[in-house]
């Protein structure tokens, strides 16, 4: 199907969404890119304006007080319509995507339903009543000295709730990805500033979630998208006092100036920016395998390296102890060709850490590459380097690996003290075939990685990140603004709550929510203890 | 008892502790200060320097990944320990508090039992397991396209957190209060930067918890005690790279230093500063009676209205409809007497605040008073002025109160929507008296306090904050610097924890608290349904 074709097929109009209706904003255009040609996709998208942000935030503070008063049915139809349309328009959406990313067909179809999934996933636990982290001690009318009054207390919404799309997963951490399933489930509305990269997807889907609203008869703010300026429209936004808190996936710079921004309004507000992480794999001598060197370049080269959990930094024993893993790694990866990348900028940012990175070691290995395809590449170096220089660590998005090789456990403890925060940290060790010694340091590492990383991987690969109730897609800084939280699965709702508590408020003014009988229906802390319906 | 016995009793020696050892400061001294009298107490204590402030940062980093591993029966009997420590040790304690603050008797007592209360009840929560926060998402190995790794996931310390003790709870907001406790709680080391306003107290409460440390054989660095400056020493201690958090009690300026302090490190960290509230009551028509206006006075006038919760600002009916609450008010309050305050000054900045007050609206009432004990205050203004100034709301510490009075409800929303985010808000209805739209009024006011307010009081009064699971000691800014969060009640644990998850660890690499077994016997969050052991 030519770009036109499914331009034509998806009614495309280049509008933004505000308050419901369908909007173009006018502060000069945009188009969508054939990643795979360059070809400058049809139709032109409007930019918005600040007066646009301006205008979304007045109607999410409008639909804050609704959203906050809707039972949790109400919150778990809203996601789980959302997952039925993008389920329902998997075909049309992965069609525009696979234009305008660049990223395969099965990667996108398989990312379409993990983002309903994920939906789904957290309706459940709002249904469940978990979500509402109700806790109750009740009154103690003869206590002395003083009689205890009753507490009832839950988790309310922050109130709206701007969204920064990503350009790497343009359904799971874009419109209606994790942060807005996540916002909308703690009661939140949400404001998408959709990014430029897949402005055609970001149209579909957010048509999609409207209708549901509309459907629903929810306030017209509940959901809103903007493709607009960052640098503008974003920081409107994020200023905009209406607006009280912030997720976003993408770089470390753009992340700061959002934490900067936010923090520098009258009423600061929390930002959760998902950064930057190059995710090192701690390699034993037992698990120095070649089969290992072959699943990590797999793992590197997963969607041209274009994830954040993507492992850019492996560990391996010097000398001949490492040999298997390196040679087959290297041999794995030179018989590659590069993928074509999200974007021009994206692929330009590639080329240029990734011959940083190569003058800062050896090359061992190169791919083929294209203009639109570069060469995936790997790099070695020694552990001690990134001691005196802990840049070698910093992350080059794509598929670049660097090989750090280590002498002694003395040697791997150092590399690792060096590295900053990280999303996910990994140990491969072959426990059948490992000493003990070598099994004693195996367990050790994996309570060192505790304070570096929010995910502990052991003889796997940290890319691709499960939606559970247990996952945590998050880490200390720099991989995120605050290491408190997670971006992926339904501990994500927490981030955009807060605890009030209600003292003696007799049944007749207690939200319905919180009234003797709506509260046996839930699951509760009593006086400490949990007590299920 | 004379002052001196009091120390001689007490055995003060004037030191900070480091590293489980009393260190005396160089940096100058100071001295605990008879609230009543203005004498100089006995001895002089040292003040800390920058170096002890690293000594300090070092043995907690040092003990961060010792406690990390501790079993809650461990935390959960240092608390314990603590706990008895200071209920053995009250006598003494009250005595020198009396002193050093000027507090009476029966509160100080109520506050040794208070803070030992809350010790016990994390005691309790933690060895529940619940602030453990366990999910396990089992594997499923015959999931298709693709297995699904098993993920477990817990609650981990942030790591050495600095608490800034408050001037106005010697106990409870203090060396072994709130932030200690949660922070202790969580598996978190502890710094605390005592407050000078009691370093006697701050020396007593220190030695009983240091010495429950040694006893179970915890690291050294599990709990210090600073005095020192806070410009000094306090912001030393922020800007070190080993501290993870902070938590402090005071005022708006210092606790905004701190959170400028914390954001600008390399790796900024989270302040959670209580900072100020006036926590605005509302009284409806059918509530606006002579008794509970007595009763306001008698809230307001509470410790010499030295209380974060104390009520600073009433919103009364005008005309006749408020009458009888502002009349009985003026009479009461015009009865009493000045209270001695905790230090000079907080007075001198109570008289100056208190004075600003009464040039901006008509004083209704003053009380007796003295140098030490400067009279009690009541200005009334129309509700109307606080709109047009929202200055007039600034909380003034101390025993000062503003009558605002609304015409209508309209001019009562507006009031309401002028104020800051506060730590509690009131609603006094009489709902067997108020005609239906007053008490329909009464519902919706409690919803909108939700966005204001972090605890919504209903017919009482909030001074005074029970320490239980439920309660919420917190509030949207600049109530505090992270309304997400309450520094009072068992929630407050989260606050210095950060989630972690574990994917595919064998049995054999688990740290000990996440291996079958240890699993089974606490409480958890399975596939997303609560599973009690």
């Amino acid at each position: 199907m030519s770009a036109v074709e499914v331009a034509e097929r998806a009614a495309l109009t280049g509008e933004s969404f505000v308050a419901g209706r369908r909007r173009r904003g006018t502060a000069g255009e945009v188009r969508g890119v054939d990643a795979a040609t360059g070809e400058r996709l049809e139709p032109a998208f409007g930019l918005a304006t600040r007066q646009d942000a301006a205008d979304a935030a007045a109607a999410a503070a409008e639909a804050a007080p609704v959203l906050r008063a809707a039972p949790p049915a109400t919150r778990a139809a809203l996601l789980r319509g959302i997952a039925d349309g993008l389920d329902a328009a998997s075909g049309q959406l992965v069609d525009r995507a696979r234009l305008e990313t660049g990223l395969p067909q099965a990667r996108l179809v398989g990312e379409v339903g993990r983002t309903s999934g994920q939906l789904r996933l957290f309706a459940g636990l709002v249904e469940s009543g978990l979500s509402e982290g109700l806790r109750i001690d009740p009154a103690l009318p003869d206590r002395a000295p003083a009689p205890r009054p009753e507490l009832r207390q839950r988790r309310l919404p922050l109130g709206p709730v701007v969204v920064f799309g990503a350009s790497n997963f343009p359904f799971a951490f874009s419109n209606a990805g994790g942060d807005t399933a996540s916002a909308l489930a703690a009661g939140c509305p949400v404001i998408v500033k959709s990014h430029q990269a897949h402005p055609g997807v970001a149209e579909l889907v957010s048509a999609i979630v409207v209708e549901v609203v509309e459907r629903l008869g929810l306030p017209a703010g509940t959901y809103q998208a903007l493709l607009g300026s960052g640098r503008e429209v974003g920081t409107a936004l994020v200023e905009d006092p209406r607006v009280r808190a912030v997720g976003f996936t993408g770089s470390r710079s753009g992340g700061l100036a959002l934490v900067r921004a936010a923090r520098e309004r009258p009423v600061p507000i929390p930002v959760y920016a998902e950064m930057s992480s190059v995710n090192p794999v701690v390699v034993l001598p037992s698990a120095a395998t070649a089969e290992r060197g072959r699943a990590f370049v797999d793992s590197l080269l997963l969607g041209a390296g274009q994830f954040c959990t993507n492992p850019g930094l492996v560990l391996v024993p010097s000398g001949e102890a490492g040999e298997p893993f390196v040679a087959a790694a290297a041999e794995a990866l030179a018989a590659r060709d590069g993928q074509v990348m999200l974007t021009e900028g994206i692929r330009d940012a590639y080329v240029a850490g990734r011959d940083a990175l190569a003058g800062r070691g050896s090359r061992i290995a190169e791919g083929g590459g294209a203009e639109r395809a570069p060469a995936p590449s790997l790099v070695e170096a020694a552990a001690a380097d990134l001691v005196a220089e802990p840049a070698l660590a910093d992350e080059v998005f794509g598929a670049t690996g660097l090989v750090l090789r280590w002498g002694d456990e003395r040697e791997l403890r150092a590399a690792l003290a060096a590295l900053e925060g990280q999303l996910t940290a990994t140990v491969h060790v072959d426990l059948d075939d490992a000493p003990d010694d070598e099994r004693s340091l195996a367990a050790d590492l994996v309570i060192a990685l505790e304070e570096l990383a929010g995910r502990i991987v052991v003889n796997g690969w940290p890319t691709g990140v499960e939606v559970g109730h247990a996952v945590v897609h998050g880490g200390p800084f720099p991989a995120t603004s605050d290491g408190r939280s997670t971006s992926v699965g339904s501990l994500a709702i927490e981030r955009f709550q807060r605890p009030v508590a209600y003292q003696d408020v007799p049944e007749a003014l207690l939200p319905a929510a919180l009234r003797d009988d709506a509260i046996a229906a839930l699951p509760r802390l009593v006086d400490g203890a949990v007590v299920l319906p």
